[in-house]
């Protein structure tokens, strides 16, 4: 217990407690756009002049809302929060929070890939760096609190976020989006798990749209990644997710936000609201009755924070609390836990200051002076995501095409072949901001495909066509990308998404497709290249996996890029030139049919082919496949032991050998299958994986050290547990192409598995 | 309790016990092809001989295996009857069931529309009539127990068996189903209701797939269908489902088969297994470890008979018994129920007969004396199959062009045009058998389209193109059809789909959709002919609602027929002649977009269209729509009160006037809207409907009698309650166009509504 903070909420009148519990969102009404999903309807016009003396818990979005250099953004931040401090009686400055789902948004910030890139770079460590280098250039300015990552687990991949996601496997998403955090918060910096829970499998893929789902696919699915985060990774903040689960709003469900996070996980630091999403109780679901309503549910329920702007936790909250309704003891509960992380954050430290690290020293009064100050895209951060985007690029489909051999013409065709835009997901700030203000300046150096393949193969004539737009269905350009085609000696064709907010793109948050077929009429660009009959390497950079159709079998190669930031088109470049050796591995399944959704590996058995249905849900190419030009030989995979008891141990081991030409890494993936349980089990799971990088020639030993704990699940009685019999561990190079395996024979009671002990292996690579 | 029952049972061995509770499918190897899923792995060769000293539980599909005649078929049962009997200590008769689920599945009875016309007729009485008939026609020759009716509430428009299902609404189908039931079971037929249940919730609308689920959308969709059949219609029998809910197979799920069904809702009769579903648990859920395993689980959870044949609850099973996994009381359980249903059918009546009423008199010694002696498909069955298809045709456009005028010349085009089987469903008995029986004749009369449009305008000339088959996609006939419909004053295109099992069909078991695209080459023959210009009728004889494309706004008319049986060419033709005045309405919305799925007009806000998702899944006609020749005129809807107690009653009405030129029948329907809920909850729901038959002139007054029972839903904790508030009921011409509502104020406590009282209104048309 804080002494300081128990003083203050002694002293505190109730009006000065209720403003600790919201954000406000200053800049937003110049945005020239909808940034947040109902925002036109609900952003109402705060008077932060009368709001002021009661002191504020939260500024919404300081950078991310217009482009602003960073240095005067900044300045603007530390004169807004010395403002508030002189207004109020208490002088508590406001929690600053920011997005920051592939890097700090803000203008001329760096932009890296997008989290389905860092699931599919399968290396956790790459990614805390990332987090840390966000972490550190967000606190620089003074923002105190970072609104990523997203743990969703993709279900359906119309959805328009899963470019948001680390993919579809709870084991993936878990452990990358941990060391997101722990990389994010090593910098002093607030990481925030989102959406808390069930988004992703909102039905038919719909944003927002209610979810059908039941405890256990909830339990062994979707609530992993949340759990293992906040059990190792140190986060201070939780966003609840915007759906219903089988029509309970998790902005009003207090089994999830208090007695599953608080209570069973131990997790205390702040739940906040996704934006508007308490107001939506009212307006969307249809479960409160009136904006009192709807904060006394939320609040009750756990929701301690209202962002990104106050629409029910002000007067509302007030008047129930005045009239009875609402006890303030949960007023006191939210507020404690608001203080409590303020004062973690050295907001409450009496000799706190205004002035962010990166204006330490400089002069306040003269903001001219400072602008181009600060450099929040430095070479170092370019360095890492390049790196990432190297290690995320996933080489899928391969005859011998690639690396290209030192052609003299290359056709590069195609509506992302040319646009720096085809390289950011929808929090990338120049799609989420920039690109609603015309005539403003990128902010940092993005190149294009088309300019890195220029770059990369300079003795080449390199020439280019569009062929379509991405979701226009132009098809009248398709002629000259033939013609173009037909002249080269080989076409880099370059496909996929335009991401967006809310229908302004083809992926991104409101961006939902109704089937997983290519936008517009870039199947029949595809279709038309490929008859031509040169070889023709498929590059996509989208934000889900697409259906493609005659790509599958007939193109030279296939590249699969989920938008990966400002140093992508160089990464894809090095692809195809052989530069970079690609060790991507896909984190999403890439479907054979456009309408086989939802549909995931994380299949039991009726969930895959079966022979009581015409329709084949077997993807084209699956969960955790990836190609590389070496190759890497495999030792059979070996086991401690055979048996165990149900509270036991063992561990799973292989030696891997470069036996190709040249240097690369293998991710080695470990598959559990669980013949007889007492329920529907998915066929293979994810339940551990290592990154190996070997010279040529060179071996090492990755050995897992599994706990009976991994083989757990939601049995009929809706406890977590290991029963007696047999599990099959494999170590596989995809999720089907599963290499050796190990039977072991578990013994011993059926053992209910609690929350305290780990669910991640040890892995080691030796 | 019964005696003879009693004394049976304590005077029964193990293995007669055990024999009672499975049977034997005789003929199903001479099918030709698999009539059931995994039919060819699990139908092992069963040794009656070597089975009939114990006796036999039930003899499965007598007559819906092979093309059979009636009366040699019943001759042929009646023979097995006999050895039964006479085999075995005991000589209890076997009880015989077969598929009745759009007519009794015997070779030349009569081939009702699909339950999904059923559905579209919102006639009740009609559909009870139906069951009669088909009951009567079982019990003629031998048949105990019908399988039907399917009480699926469709959830994604994709799964195959739509057709086989009464809709979208769970009180439509409730109701319908209902009478069913009460027509088959008064014939002294057990009805069996199917497939309890979730089974049209899988994943991806594939069969068997597993169901996402969670305990309210259960509650409140899938399970009032059964609720109100089991406590008012008096059924006998219930199947359950192949799949799993949430994990959690049906076929072992005890708090479904036995805590809900029978100790909540009373139900007392046999619960039956879907065909291998106890070897499913095995073989396709990993549940269980062992047949004996299966089986114990299944007998354990309540199934009682395991159906079509001996796998699991033969040897197996006595196994369990013998070894101690299996509590004998289980086995007495399941034994008492089912000689308990023997004794009420009279199978164990001392002086019971093999032969049956329809061989009464009959000598059993000369098959062929008696070949063609029993008429399945009488003249009064055929009306009766016309009424139905009359009523169930849904009018669903109408550019001014129906009733068609005196044409000279009629293009008839299309693959459904000149097809007896464009008329049925995957069950009815050509589709299901005689169409894997090359030369064998259908067995009752079917005439096409084609032939009854010849009939309909005998002066008109009709001539025809196929265009394009069902699903193959050819392209090569289109210029042929769109030269037809040149020269043509109309355009009859008869599209849809082509019934069959396990991928022999694009509708029907087995036969899923990957999107609602129409099969194979039909849209782009519908847009070549649409660009013709001449106006043209789309009638769609399929098996669910397909996005219907270029068609929605530019043909002249759109009729949806759901397989409307034998005579449902005439039907269609009449209502093209404008003899038969439309009056049937969608029972499944029909889709804007091809890739919508899954999406039911029974949602709850962010189920529906909403700014946070560029894709809409509004229908492009919604489930309630209907057109009809002549025009209605409805007073506003009235209330006995605005204001109720949560245990309170209202009364609503309105006058129905038939306002147009001639007679016609109107479907009033009544939606229930809750503004406010614990849970988010669809913003309409069906709670009452009525058809209302007027001649010109003429007025009727329909009355609902409204509980507020009515008005119940699953909360929070998973209760069904009733809680104060507003309630908006509206009169409806479908579930988009609410023509007038009343707002009632409910007050008082929130109760919880058990499950004995009515969840149907009553409706009176006066």
């Amino acid at each position: 217990m804080s002494v300081r903070v128990e003083e203050l909420i002694a002293a505190m009148t109730l009006p000065e407690k209720i403003a600790q519990l919201y954000g406000v969102w200053v800049g937003a009404s110049d945005s020239g756009g909808d940034v947040a999903p109902h925002q036109h309807d609900l952003d109402d016009t705060v008077d932060l002049d009368a709001l002021l003396p009661a002191g504020l818990g939260q500024l919404t979005r300081p950078f991310g809302t217009r482009p602003i250099d960073a240095a005067v953004g900044a300045l603007s931040l530390a004169r807004t929060q010395q403002r508030i401090r002189a207004a109020s009686r208490h002088g508590i400055p406001a929690l600053a929070h920011e997005e920051c789902l592939a890097g700090f948004a803000a203008w001329g910030a760096t932009a890296y890939p997008v989290p389905l890139s860092w699931g599919a770079t399968f290396d956790p460590e790459l990614i805390e760096q990332m987090g840390r280098r966000i972490g550190d250039d967000m606190r620089s300015v003074g923002v105190h609190q970072g609104l990523a990552p997203v743990l969703d687990v993709v279900r359906d991949a119309r959805w328009g976020r899963v470019e948001e996601t680390i993919g579809e496997d709870p084991h993936l998403v878990a452990t990358v989006a941990t060391a997101y955090v722990r990389g994010v918060e090593s910098a002093g910096v607030v990481a925030t798990l989102k959406h808390f829970v069930g988004y992703s499998a909102s039905r038919g893929g719909r944003n927002l749209a209610p979810v059908s789902i039941g405890r256990r696919e909830l339990n062994d699915v979707l609530l992993p990644p949340f759990e293992l985060a906040v059990r190792e990774s140190g986060v201070r903040s939780v966003m609840n997710s915007y759906t219903d689960l089988d029509g309970v709003p998790t902005a009003a469900d207090r089994s999830l936000l208090t007695e599953l996070l608080r209570e069973t996980w131990g997790f205390e630091g702040t739940v906040v609201a996704d934006y508007f999403s308490v107001a939506f109780l009212k307006l969307l679901h249809g479960v409160a009755e009136s904006w009192t309503d709807a904060a006394a549910q939320a609040l009750a329920a756990g929701i301690d924070v209202e962002l990104p702007t106050v629409k029910t936790f002000g007067v509302p909250l007030m008047r129930g609390v005045e009239s009875g309704v609402i006890d303030v003891a949960l007023i006191d509960r939210a507020l404690r836990r608001v203080l409590v992380q303020k004062e973690q954050l050295g907001l409450l430290d009496p000799d706190w200051s205004a002035v962010p690290p990166a204006l330490a020293g400089a002069s306040l009064d003269d903001p001219e002076a400072l602008r181009g100050s600060i450099d929040l895209d430095p070479p170092a951060n370019r360095a890492l995501a390049s790196r990432i985007a190297e290690e995320a690029i996933v080489l899928v489909r391969n005859e011998g095409m690639l690396p290209l051999r030192a052609p003299s013409t290359i056709a590069v065709i195609g509506p992302n072949a040319d646009d720096p835009y085809a390289m950011l997901g929808c929090y990338s700030f120049p799609t989420h901001v920039v690109s609603q203000h015309p005539g403003v300046a990128l902010g940092i150096e993005i190149p294009t495909l088309l300019d890195a393949v220029r770059t990369e193969f300079p003795s080449a004539v390199v020439e280019w066509e569009r062929g379509t737009s991405v979701d226009g269905g132009e098809l009248g350009g398709i002629v000259d990308a033939v013609a173009l085609a037909a002249r080269a000696d080989v076409v880099v064709l370059a496909l996929g998404d335009r991401a967006g907010l809310f229908g302004r793109g083809t992926s991104g948050e409101g961006c939902d497709a109704e089937t997983l077929e290519l936008p517009g009429a870039q199947q029949q660009l595809v279709d038309a290249v490929l008859e031509v009959g040169v070889p023709t390497a498929v590059v996509l950079l989208a934000g889900r996996p697409y259906a493609l159709g005659s790509a599958v079998a007939r193109s030279g190669a296939i590249v699969q890029v989920f938008f990966a930031g400002e140093e992508g088109a160089a990464a894809v470049a090095g692809v195809l030139s052989g530069r970079v050796n690609p060790s991507g591995r896909l984190p999403v399944s890439i479907p054979a049919g456009s309408g086989s959704q939802p549909t995931t590996y994380l299949a039991a058995p009726l969930g895959r082919r079966t022979d009581v249905s015409n329709v084949d849900p077997t993807a084209a190419f699956p969960f955790g496949h990836g190609l590389s030009y070496t190759a890497f030989e495999w030792s059979p995979l070996a086991a401690s032991t055979t048996s165990l008891a149900t509270e036991g141990a063992v561990t799973v081991s292989l030696e891997v050998t470069c036996s190709g030409p040249r240097a690369g890494a293998d991710i080695v993936q470990l598959y559990l299958h669980d013949p007889v349980a007492e329920v529907a089990r998915p066929v293979q799971k994810l339940i551990g994986y290592a990154r190996v990088a070997l010279e040529p020639g060179e071996s090492a030993t990755v050995e897992f050290d599994v706990p009976a704990d991994l083989f757990a699940y939601t049995g009929r009685t809706l406890e977590r547990i290991v029963d007696a019999g047999e599990i099959v561990l494999s170590a596989g190079r995809s999720s089907a192409d599963l290499v050796s395996g190990v039977t072991l024979q578990l013994s011993g009671p059926t053992r209910v598995v609690d929350h305290t002990r780990a669910l991640v292996p040890g892995v080691v690579v030796l």
